[in-house]
């Protein structure tokens, strides 16, 4: 930044759970004043991010779609997944770097909270030592789930493990087994190893799901209650803490 | 609730960390339109809550200052702690109570995420199965903590462990050693003792400090870097993960 008296800011804004009505203050006043808004889609989707934000932008907003080149179809831990990520954020990082160096404010959209496992931070690490980059934090997704149970998640001196369901079963089964409260998120396909985990750990009659948390389609229920049929990957399990209650 | 179409709701509203502009509409709505406001704080200050939503009540507000009876001269551990402070929560509860039968709605402040680690949990048990209860969640301090250091704290399939800092050290130090991504929380005068735990467990070098997290007198340092002095309860610790990024 130089040259940058006029350069422009790259916001990773987040946007919270889902609800519009949970965004913050900061977030809505950026998004109605901003020209230029991109966010992360699957091809052909319209993206969650983009619907959360719908009606608030400007009517002349430029919307740049970013569009993932893979989701689902090749595992994680394939080396293949990476390269062709890598790129793919390298070249977004690019473009919204253009924009940024030619004057303009970006803002760029994120479901949850930017720094807590948003696909915002691999913009940020590529874009943070180049242009002005701002974060704005928002009420995570797992706030959003837990409230959704009616029960508060710790207590006291509870300890809170956030595991992804992406781990191992035995890892998963230690992990819960040693945790006072418990979220549980990235679940999706990995919802019956997960369940597996939770029974082992004998947390699975304490343990909660939560799809969609505070949208018009929320669903809460106690997880030994509900079938096998396949939830979101977003989904969120919840084991409250029991701890020291006055 | 039985005789109670014309019943208020007691509202468990989350302000998030401390930055106003951080709340979300739905707080700051419910709070420019509430006759009811009440708070907790120690007696003869005005209040970490009430003062984050300065000017922004009606002028014809109500407010009910709850004044803990005790808060840091009794140890959490001793029973004469729990002994002292049930009665209040019970006596809190039965006012709130009251006035959500006689019709009014009443908002509780809260600051973070009234489900986490909050007061108002304590209100909550009590008041849920009498009268309307509802909570708005919010942004968390640790949120506010890891964006204040300019670094995602969690990556790909980090392990995210909470703690809270009053545990033993062993019991923190083990804890530390065994995941990704850590939050600290609830450090004032434990934070000699965490420091020792951070180092025991080979990550006090990764480890920062973030007092007042998103507000005007924000401090952000590497806790290597930080002397002696002490910090407040509120203080939050953070060790970023290192976990895959394309």
């Amino acid at each position: 930044m130089s040259d940058a008296p006029s350069s422009g800011t790259i916001w990773g804004l987040g946007l919270g759970p889902g609800d519009p009505d949970l965004m913050s203050l900061r977030a809505d006043r950026l998004l109605r004043g901003v020209r230029h808004v991109a966010y992360f889609r699957k091809p052909g989707r319209q993206g969650h991010a983009r619907a959360i934000v719908d009606g608030i932008l400007r009517r002349d907003v430029v919307e740049i779609a970013m569009e993932y080149p893979v989701t689902t179809e090749i595992p994680v831990a394939d080396p293949a997944y990476n390269a062709r990520l890598a790129p793919f954020y390298a070249e977004c990082a690019e473009r919204l770097a253009a924009l940024a160096v030619g004057g303009e404010d970006v803002v760029v959209l994120c479901e949850g909270d930017p720094f807590f496992y948003g696909s915002f931070m691999h913009l940020h690490t590529r874009l943070a030592a180049r242009v002005s980059v701002r974060v704005v934090p928002a009420i995570t997704g797992m706030s959003a789930a837990w409230t959704a149970t009616g029960l508060p998640v710790t207590w006291g001196d509870d300890v809170l493990t956030v595991l992804p369901a992406t781990l191992p079963e035995a890892e998963l089964a230690r992990r819960i087994a040693d945790t006072d409260a418990l979220v549980v998120m990235k679940i999706g396909r990995n919802l019956p190893k997960l369940r597996a985990a939770l029974s082992q750990a004998g947390k699975l009659e304490r343990a909660w799901i939560v799809q969609y948390a505070s949208m018009a389609v929320e669903k809460v229920a106690r997880l030994e209650e509900t079938g096998e049929e396949p939830v979101p990957y977003f989904s969120i399990v919840v084991v409250h803490g029991q701890g020291r209650r006055p």
